[in-house]
């Protein structure tokens, strides 16, 4: 296993730690249980933004901690749901009385234990809300999900709610904000080579020299179908196809376009995919008015993409045009 | 060969494409010669800022193109020194009235190629100064350079230059400053993997499955040794104890450290060795004050990382603070 690490039972913690001296102007790291907070939370009178998952997906959740984005996320371990009391303690830490909600990546470990922590919070008198991610039209259940995964769609969502959240607007509209861009994103990933899980030591799945796994989970879960390498302007057809006719997506639409690395694939791959999408758009009608391109939701070093697609209105338009100043994505600010 | 490409010979031009068509906001592509500008490009009084080099290290140098930073970059084939007619195109597509400066890394294709190209730019009255950047500690000279090579320093010399071209500082000014950066910024990587250069198809290198290579170039060329794998912290001595003691970097100094990941090492990784890093220096007096971490300088996919440190005062902290508006680096703008 060649990895920049010390002891693999270590990566998590040691990170956090990295994290918090980085980014010490944005950010603090609470320990035991650990929570990544935005420096200046609770912020009075603002809702709340919780999120969090396995670690491995970096920048996701933690570098998306700051203004314009999430109030706190807490990591897990390494690709395993974090647990009840880090949601809550991050819940507690964000709550500015205006109630707090927790942005939720549809994984059966990820959904009971926010579900858990929601309760708790309630006993402690605090308002929360919970929004299911589940924009992954790959497959219908999975290895860790009944019904669809949370994949890209999150990364858009923390941010067009977490504007929201800045012009103060309340809990139920935020929590709404949030149902509607998961109700107007879509997505799919696939992946040349799998990942290692530092504590596993092994790679999570076999893939053979000229094979490549479409509709793969940001956990290496099994997707589609294994296929033949093919050329980029195939894989993206093979992603933006069910994409485009899943919502649907139609002509006239304006979207925001993510094409998203799975953490080991280049930037210069990502703007040839992009090339070809704008493409398989084009032809289509859609019309991409806003792109995000590079490593945000990643599954450590896998090799491969995603696509993510989101119908845009000038509501969603203009909060994600908003400031935000995260480690992970800044501008405006 | 596992990549998200279509025809080999067609990966510069169609990531090109991309970039072209995802920020035509901030920049426009022109072909035949290929140059990456500015969308707003020249502008009027203000010194261009030119770079460029081979494809394959992205964002360096086309996503640094934009407002607060450089005016144009000249891609080249991958790992391949661009030519002087791009050169000399992005200094005319550039040049406001107040000359160019070519920020240029130490390898003899490119320093002579863009030497070429500053005699043809004067030929047509154009004020033009070049600076070489010549940071890497790890060998003098290599299979591309006469004398060190340049890498991540180049990435803060374009930011820090930029900022001050915005603030309309003349040519001998920026250039200066230029050279400032330089004097003060050290840099040293190391490699896990290879990468595969497209029109190749096979690894540039190979490195046994327990070994690293130290002091790597950005092209695969050799570094320093050849080692066994080692821990986090190990690796971080390997490469900031040469940094540090070159400069030298005393107990006092500030600093700006930057955690550069070769392409495919994943985030997590770099706050792991971030946190090593920030101990080394802790232990020497030596304070890192901004901190920039992430995949900037890359070689396609290779795993591995470089650190550069560059000394900070006032004035390039100030510079580095201010705004900057370009697909791979942004804030306050």
């Amino acid at each position: 296993m060649k990895k920049l690490i010390n002891d693999p039972a270590d990566v998590v913690k040691e990170g956090l730690q990295g994290i918090a001296a980085a980014h010490a102007d944005r950010v603090r790291v609470m320990t035991d249980p650990n929570v990544i907070v935005r420096a200046d939370a609770p912020v009075q009178g603002k809702v709340g933004l919780v999120s969090g998952g396995g670690s491995g997906h970096e920048p996701m959740h933690g570098g998306f901690v700051g203004m314009g984005m999430l109030d706190a996320a807490c990591p897990g371990e390494v690709f395993t749901s974090p647990t009840p009391d880090q949601m809550l303690a991050a819940t507690k830490a964000v709550d500015g009385g205006a109630g707090v909600l927790h942005i939720v990546k549809n994984y059966t470990g990820d959904v009971l234990n926010f579900e858990m922590a929601a309760d708790l919070a309630r006993d402690e008198k605090i308002e929360v809300e919970a929004v299911v991610i589940d924009d992954d039209v790959a497959v219908q259940d999975s290895l860790y999900t009944a019904g669809r995964r949370g994949v890209g769609t999150t990364v858009l969502a923390e941010k067009i709610c977490g504007a929201a959240a800045e012009q103060r607007r309340s809990l139920a509209e935020v929590a709404g904000l949030c149902r509607k861009v998961n109700a107007n994103g879509r997505s799919m990933g696939m992946a040349l080579t799998s990942c290692i899980v530092p504590a596993a030591g092994n790679p999570t799945f076999e893939l053979g020299p000229a094979e490549m796994e479409i509709g793969i989970g940001i956990h290496g879960e099994p997707g589609r179908e294994r296929r033949q390498m093919a050329p980029a302007r195939e894989v993206v057809e093979m992603l933006a196809t069910p994409i485009v006719e899943d919502l649907p997506f139609r002509s006239g639409d304006r979207v925001l376009a993510f094409v998203n690395s799975m953490g080991g694939t280049p930037l210069i791959e990502l703007y040839v995919l992009y090339n070809d999408l704008r493409k398989f758009l084009a032809a289509r009608g859609i019309e991409p008015v806003r792109t995000l391109i590079g490593p945000y939701i990643t599954s450590l070093e896998m090799q491969g993409c995603s696509i993510t697609l989101l119908k845009l209105d000038e509501e969603l338009t203009a909060l994600w045009d908003a400031p935000v100043d995260t480690p992970g994505l800044r501008w405006g600010a």
